[in-house]
């Protein structure tokens, strides 16, 4: 099968769930709000919230995008395994909200160890995608290229464990693992990006 | 007509209906809740309802895939049973979270019954664009396989009835019924994928 | 510019806006229902309000992929129009949910209103799209088949009008044209159809 | 990379940002309203916030296509500062619905500022994907028209600011600000398209 539509498919997955992600924000601001401007600036946990996972999905989305370059072919079991990708990718909004309401409340560490359970489950999930097709080029293209391969299998298969410390430390410094989180996404959108491009170039 | 456009509005529609099924999860947990740890854990039938109704809407997705390899093009009414079938593939975020929210409550049955209802309608539009397009060859391409069309046809016929044994299940004992449609859909991905591999390969 | 990006867009808003319909249905069901089963049957007109809407938007769909079958370049101006459309069609969801739950109420015809205000205001835009696109042949590819676009134009011309008076209807007897719209539907469905064919094979 | 995953994703974005517009919409309307037609009449503000974000959704949709046909390669950085984009796009129907409430009652300078605000991100991220792939020429197809990358360049610079000033403008009189969004935004599209054409034709 080629793998055009399950493209489309997990397109389609990824845009609808970072889209909800407003969503989130919107129920914050109950329809008659005494002071609308103190509560908009009450809500700035929702916008961090917002950003870090909308930023999160679009690197999952940039990601996804790498290593179908490199695959050809696709069948059922790498379809299933997609479909367990998106599954947890598209679960994300709801932690999403939870950290954003209560992490300077009760529930900060429930909170924030849904949401690392939540992102360590889908970075698991990203690499059996990943090594399923990969391992022995069972569903590579033939011309793809084996640095690249390499390359992608390197940097991706720490993320689950990284994913899992950060998980672990809610349950002492639920603060603590909520920003890292986000500095995490960060860091990758920058270090994929800005530095990817230095050594490509060097 | 070319089937393109009518597989990414079969891919839009199928990638929204699963990432909706989220928000059945989001509605369980209110804004204040006294100690969100143990609602979290208290709602484990809505995660249960969202993986099961995300993979059954996944596995509909690899089989409409597997169908429109087949077929070349698309006339008016084979675009309105898409159309139909859509409409009872879009209903299933509705009839999950009746499951998630009354299964260990009053109204498990008619929960399940609703479930149950969608899903037997469901296969039995699958069969309907299936045999509209395959039989006599109508829309299929020219240079389509036999033995898969055979294959196709021999394995989706019997899935409206197997949906309508489980539903009548419901009937007697809501629970088993719930059970059996989550076995069902992990029957299929494992047949499907697993053993599907070792017969080709036999 | 080519259409495939409008197509795309399109086909994205259609759907969403078909399978947001669900919302509607689920909103009818609260948390704590004293019989579940009972609401279900009770609720019935949300199931036929969501059946109707699915189905005008998947006519809606078909007939925007017949007009784009003939048009091969699209300008500023045709691309404002087809959002200008998308505006109208993607407003469907709200009055839906105003028949459903009005219908059998007190304020059936400010809903039943509603909807066939939306709905005209739909079929006069797409009128819109298809004329800028066909007249003196602006925008059609250079083999388009004129027999097809001469039928389409006497097929879509008096859609807006047969709108307008099932909507004034309402002023009357809000039921009556509601079920007006969804007789219209299902013959346009049936006649485009099945009759098209024989059309066409005679 | 190539461009046309970048482009289903974003028109996803797009699509789903625009067509869950009308959820706000339909918010204003509970479910036992005394007088239907009476609300329904009120809320006309929720029409107009409606209209004027999806056209301006619809205006950067069609500013994103132009510039992605001048743009032949993606990397890194150009899918991130997409994603950047994309994220304050999906921010947009919030601040719509808080317009919609507030512009006749309390709280309308913040409810007029979020909006200015979230369009002055929006065209100032369109500036920094824009001017990301065209200094230099650096993602440009190798045959761009450099006429048209010019006028893309001097036609979306100015836009950040015209929002910039639009936004004070709410902190002095935010009903004349928000009249400034709709006025823009329908200035843009028939600028852009009836006298764009006229320009071209001249």
């Amino acid at each position: 099968m080629r793998t055009d539509r399950l493209e489309t498919f997990a397109d389609g997955v990824l845009a609808i769930a970072a889209t909800l992600l407003i969503l989130n924000v919107d129920t914050q601001v109950g329809e008659h709000v005494a002071d609308l401007g103190d509560r908009l600036l009450e809500i700035w946990p929702s916008y961090a919230a917002y950003a870090v996972s909308f930023i999160t999905i679009g690197i999952i989305w940039v990601n996804h995008h790498t290593i179908m370059e490199q695959v050809e072919r696709a069948d059922r079991i790498f379809l299933f395994l997609n479909v367990g990708f998106l599954l947890v990718v598209a679960f994300i909004p709801f932690p999403t909200r939870l950290v954003a309401e209560h992490i300077q409340h009760e529930g900060a560490t429930a909170a924030a160890l849904t949401y690392g359970i939540t992102l360590t489950a889908t970075a698991a999930m990203f690499n059996a995608v990943w090594f399923y097709a990969s391992v022995g080029g069972r569903l590579l293209r033939p011309d793809h290229d084996p640095a690249a391969v390499k390359g992608i299998s390197r940097s991706y298969l720490p993320a689950p464990w990284i994913y899992l410390a950060m998980t672990l430390t809610a349950l002492v410094d639920p603060t603590a693992s909520v920003i890292l989180y986000g500095a995490f996404a960060l860091f990758w959108v920058i270090e994929s990006s800005v530095f990817g491009r230095a050594r490509k170039q060097a």
